[in-house]
């Protein structure tokens, strides 16, 4: 059993295909099949797994072909190589060929395909089961199947047959570190106590919060903390990412993949000429309502999304560049604004918001530098959770980002590739909060955007995601808001706490 | 002449209006007439400015009323009036009020009307011009008119009026403050020389710079010293103020008035259950592309938009509280992420950009204190640009942005009120930037967010925002990118230039 493609096709000639035309057709033809369609193909391939032109005719100044193959020179590579062999000859007859119209294209897969490995795609016009192979129907024009989008589906498909053998399955999670169990002083909720003694209060939407001068003098000491015993001794400098996305990065970092439910979306103003909205603003100065379904139609896009995952839009920086030798390991950093995810309902503490806080750490060099970067950055992390924030933590390898997008839940297929997990234990739950971790993403990056190393050797990266809220939340979970209790290391830099705000 | 209004409207009973209730109705009108409608009416305001129902009748289960009125008593407000009275009535004849259909609405403005100051709004449904006036028919329902529509569309033509008399002339601009001139030593345009040097690139959307770690340093040496030599010494404490902001914010603050052509939109997902972006993850995966015009579909909002103005998702902090008198003035900064404008095409340099980066400065307390804050701020600025960052700078009285909002381009009613800008010499182009501003906004956001003191004063606020993008582009402009150009406070922050990347 193998993969099976069938296209029927109209070639739209310029003019009528006389007899003697037709004879000409005929010897592309049979050289198509027997020298044109072989090219590039193994010499062991059978015959019948070879694209083929199984039958043709001529009416009028159509000529309508039928090709079939099965994985080699697939049947809508054949068809574009006859277009290419057939236009001079028929050229040499002054005929010009003026379209291709696809009849009917067909895929045959092999094996069971799960309906849920079918691809949710308007290309997809039938799906037929027969005993062992599904038969899908495509509604493709010439220009898809130039694109290869046959192609595209069945890669889709045997990703979604994989993502749904794992379904059931827990995601990977493998322990890496624990550290040293520790006193339990404090039980509460830290958002809760947070809000009832003023340190934050609600922001106006949903996962949003307004931090008073307490809790942004606590960010600050860890984010010195971050600073001056990680990022600094490490050799890692300060850059700004841009926070407004478009699709265009996120293409090129794979997330167009999957991070759909969770975006918030950007569009902008068809124009900006103030004439152009002044029926809205007038409406909003007539009503108090801002007419929101008013202004959908006014707008372009989405053209992307607020910041998801913080390094992305640092890419197009390096984007077709080669970088020199001398200048590897690249380690920099964005400290410059929030990230925005459409998170689950019932948001209530710090520790899952749909606005957070984040310091993205982003290196990129050979694989050897990029892994060392990776645990380096782990040797770092460990000395300030254990000898400064004196945490109870641990950190475990999970299923990488990238394929954990695509439903998929092992680990990745080259050890050093993947993410690391950092979790700290919460005392009020009984439970684990991710609060950090490190990903050494290999070339996932530097192919996406075309990034080069001088050496000619495979240029990786590596990021980790340091989140204010996520370790402001492990961090008070078990140390408490008394700040007599806290670690020196973050006493010496808070200071006294700031209380500015008396409410009556 | 004074201003009309006039309904015609059937109140839909519960039952017929009988011989005998009708005289109940009648006299119920004789009372609306004489006593009801002339409460709150000055005494001598005359008969015929005073809402009055001038015809009625009944038919079957509906009574039919004229009301006319002049500027007291407005007749939908006497028609409110006039429900009230008349339900208890009818009410001991059993009959119940279940409608109130309006028929017909006008309001006549007296005088000369520009087309350009009738609102844009579809409740307008016809515009008669009389001799020296302007009769406007309105498509009304009774909600409506409870709501006051009806007023609001007569303030807006005064608005409007005002504005077209203004349309011609400049925005207020009235010198404060001049620096002395400073030598010409430096006369390119810094963003193309940063870029040559690769002190940033552009991103990949629009108006959107990614900052390499030369330029990025610049930034963090600005910052520090707004940060120790205005904002610590004034006593400004750190906050997070949110950067995504709902309409609900732009309501209360007036920014809902007009700042449509320029806002990133934000919508979030109608669900972020997977199975339903399955297929716009599978289309990108068989195409490459992203479907933009089938997400737009499943998308709630737009829900608000990116961050504009910085300090209005502050106020929900304060939002319906009374502040106690000794922890006034509130004095706060915000620096936790990025602006965004879709400004007018044919963006280049730093100075006009889409996504920019921006301390912004926020105080609140009585007037007194207010103003105060606002002429200490002043000074500590003066003494950064004139002797730590030695700028040829100058400073203006300009029309404060809420005015600018409306189209007005006058000065604010108080002179304690307003904003002004600070401008540096641009050598290279001979023009003046906007590098930043400090207003003082007046009771306007205490008023929207309903903010109180314990004193019973007055509360009002200022704010100065500090656009890093603007500081860089008026310091390299005038001082130009060698470092060894540059004051001391400037090199001692900036230390050596990291030269992280080198490319082939
Ligand atoms: N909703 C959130 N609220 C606060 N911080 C977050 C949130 N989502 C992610 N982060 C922070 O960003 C870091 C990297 O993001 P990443 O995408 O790995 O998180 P995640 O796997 O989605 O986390 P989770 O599984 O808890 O949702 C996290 O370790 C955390 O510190
Ligand atoms: N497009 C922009 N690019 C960079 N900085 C900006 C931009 N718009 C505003 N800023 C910064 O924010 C500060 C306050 O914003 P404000 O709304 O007063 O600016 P503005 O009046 O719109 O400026 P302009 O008239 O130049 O557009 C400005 O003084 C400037 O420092
Ligand atoms: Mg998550
Ligand atoms: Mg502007
Ligand atoms: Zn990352
Ligand atoms: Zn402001």
């Amino acid at each position: 059993m193998f993969i099976r493609f069938a296209v029927t096709a109209d070639l739209h000639f310029s003019g009528s295909i006389t007899p003697d035309i037709a004879l000409a057709v005929e010897s592309a033809v049979a050289e198509a099949n027997e020298v044109v369609f072989r090219r590039g193909v193994p010499a062991d391939a059978p015959d019948e797994q070879i694209g083929r032109i199984t039958e043709w005719h001529a009416d009028g100044s159509v000529v309508t072909l039928r090709i079939e193959s099965g994985p080699y020179t697939r049947a809508h590579d054949a068809l574009f190589r006859f277009r290419k062999l057939i236009a001079p000859v028929l050229g040499r007859h002054r005929l010009g060929l003026r379209e291709i119209a696809v009849r009917r294209f067909t895929v045959t897969v092999p094996g069971h395909v799960p309906d849920e490995a079918v691809p949710k795609v308007p290309f997809i016009r039938e799906v037929v089961r027969h005993g062992e192979s599904v038969e899908l129907e495509l509604a493709c024009t010439a220009a898809d199947l130039e694109d290869r989008v046959p192609d595209r589906i069945v890669r889709l498909i045997e990703e979604k047959k994989e993502a749904a053998l794992f379904g059931g399955k827990a995601e990977h999670w493998e322990l890496v570190y624990e550290s040293q169990k520790r006193p339990r002083i404090y039980a509460g909720n830290p958002t809760e106590e947070m809000l009832a003694r003023g340190w934050l209060r609600h922001g106006a939407s949903r996962g949003q919060w307004i931090y008073a001068p307490q809790a942004v003098r606590l960010f600050r000491a860890l984010e010195e903390i971050v600073v001056e015993e990680i990022i600094r001794p490490l050799g890692f400098v300060e850059m700004i990412f841009p926070k407004f996305v478009p699709w265009e990065v996120w293409i090129r970092s794979g997330h167009a993949k999957g991070v759909y439910p969770e975006i918030y979306y950007v569009s902008t103003p068809k124009t900006r000429d103030p004439a152009y909205w002044e029926d809205i603003a007038d409406t909003f100065k007539v009503t108090g309502e801002v007419p929101v379904d008013r202004i959908r139609d006014r707008l372009d896009g989405p053209i992307g999304g607020m910041c998801y995952a913080q390094c992305p839009p640092f890419w197009p920086f390096v984007q077709g560049e080669t970088l020199a030798n001398d200048c590897l390991p690249i380690r920099v950093f964005d400290r410059s604004g929030t990230s925005h995810r459409y998170e689950s309902g019932g948001i209530h503490g710090i520790e899952r918001v749909d606005e957070f806080h984040r310091i993205e750490v982003l290196w990129l060099g050979t694989a050897d530098q990029t892994v060392e970067t990776a645990d380096r950055l782990h040797e770092a992390y460990r000395r300030v959770f254990d000898d400064l924030l004196e945490l109870e933590w641990r950190s475990a390898k999970v299923t990488p980002w990238f394929m954990a997008q695509e439903g998929l839940v092992g680990e990745s297929a080259s050890a050093d590739i993947g993410t690391r997990d950092y979790e700290a234990y919460l005392p009020y739950s009984d439970s684990w909060l991710e609060f950090q971790n490190v990903s050494v993403n290999g070339d996932k990056y530097p192919k996406g955007f075309t990034v080069k190393i001088q050496s000619g050797a495979d240029c990786w990266s590596g990021c980790s995601g340091i989140g204010l809220e996520r370790w402001t939340a492990a961090f008070l979970a078990q140390k408490g808001l008394e700040p007599a209790a806290w670690p020196e290391a973050v006493i010496r830099r808070v200071g006294e706490m700031p209380e500015i705000f008396r409410f009556l």
